[in-house]
């Protein structure tokens, strides 16, 4: 077992073994996995039992992979290409019962893939999210209408070895973890948040907040990379 | 065990037997326990490995445990008093390294919170999520800047008899629980998303995703429950 987090109290070893690889074996996760990987997904609780997920999921011996490969941006490709499944997840972003936006969708979507990611690892496998995922791309190849946001690509198998990928890649599947204390985001009185940007970040966060608009973060993502890069 | 959903392949006990009471136990949670739930949640992935996640938590026998429950909306003070722990996740809605908006994290606070919960059940306790929040009650006491945004409720507890409470929230304790099947939700193909809504549902959906706005989801909230209650 490599890349464990020291705790300061235990922790189930479900959780305390997952970790993010960026490289996967070759070895195919059996259907009956996966079904079952869904079905923990499906149990997870949601703002009115919605159950705002969505996967759209292919294993490497279909057309589809290719496809879901494609929908992860290009340094993520670099490394997803390991991993015999591949998926996407989709939020639906508005309750069935009375039209209205769902704006606890992303959190519910979170919900479920941590179900799916614990049901994983239980199964040996591990889960590597991919927030850096090509919105238009999917938008286009899968016909995302109004009322859906795709949310995270997930590359899944057993964890491999990442000798044959580029130098970057090694170094990130192999580095250190590291978490914030738990004293830093528990907050047992006031929690005295505070925004605390520079005049360039507090810049950039104006700039793309403007952009950002619910069901579609397809004009902040572009207007982000575009800024970001420069 | 009570309260289990059927499944069409195994899923770990520790999913399965998570379910959302709305009645606890008087019995307080070891301040031991607690600390493993957060360093539980504190294992979870994010983008960027932002941690966007925060619990401002109460235990019952402080004064602040009067504070949250008061952060709950009407409807869910009226089974939330009867848990030991309550807490309000908020999260940190833009990256320290550029400034730039986070639209992952309420992702990943669902990523942490199901960690949290695992971790839960694990020690014998369930987690209920409350998503029914004040949210002008939590920005006023708690003073939450631009930058952060308040998630989600939680109840935590053992959990307990709903002898006491009213009887629609016995009810509601004792409901069968319902999931869509797999096939509705995992789409190895094409997935064929539709948003289907009649005109009235997407008059409310228009008039409400107007309000909706990044960071601040207190204008949506204030007119969806004025124009929903009609």
């Amino acid at each position: 077992m490599q890349n464990i987090i020291a705790t300061t109290a235990p922790v189930h070893p479900l959780l305390l073994q997952r970790w993010s690889p960026k490289a996967f074996q070759e070895s195919p996760v059996p259907a009956a996995t996966l079904s079952s990987l869904f079905e923990a997904a499906r149990l997870a609780p949601s703002c009115h039992n919605e159950q705002p997920w969505h996967f759209i999921v292919a294993t490497k011996d279909t057309p589809l992979y290719q496809q879901l490969l494609q929908c992860f941006n290009e340094d993520n490709q670099a490394w997803a290409f390991t991993a015999p499944v591949l998926m996407v997840a989709v939020a639906k972003m508005y309750f069935d019962h009375n039209g209205a936006p769902n704006p606890f969708a992303w959190h519910d979507v979170g919900l479920a893939v941590a179900n799916l990611t614990v049901q994983a690892v239980s199964e040996g496998l591990q889960v590597c999210e991919a927030a850096g995922i090509d919105l238009e791309h999917i938008y286009e190849i899968f016909d995302i209408p109004e009322g859906y946001q795709p949310v995270t690509g997930i590359a899944l198998g057993y964890a491999g070895d990442a000798d044959g990928l580029p130098a970057p890649l090694q170094a990130k599947h192999h580095r250190t973890r590291t978490r914030k204390p738990v004293n830093s985001f528990v907050h047992y009185g006031q929690p005295a948040f505070k925004m605390e940007l520079n005049e360039q970040q507090q810049q950039v966060y104006n700039l793309v907040r403007e952009k950002i608009s619910f069901g579609d973060l397809r004009p902040a993502f572009a207007f982000a990379q575009q800024r970001l890069k420069r």
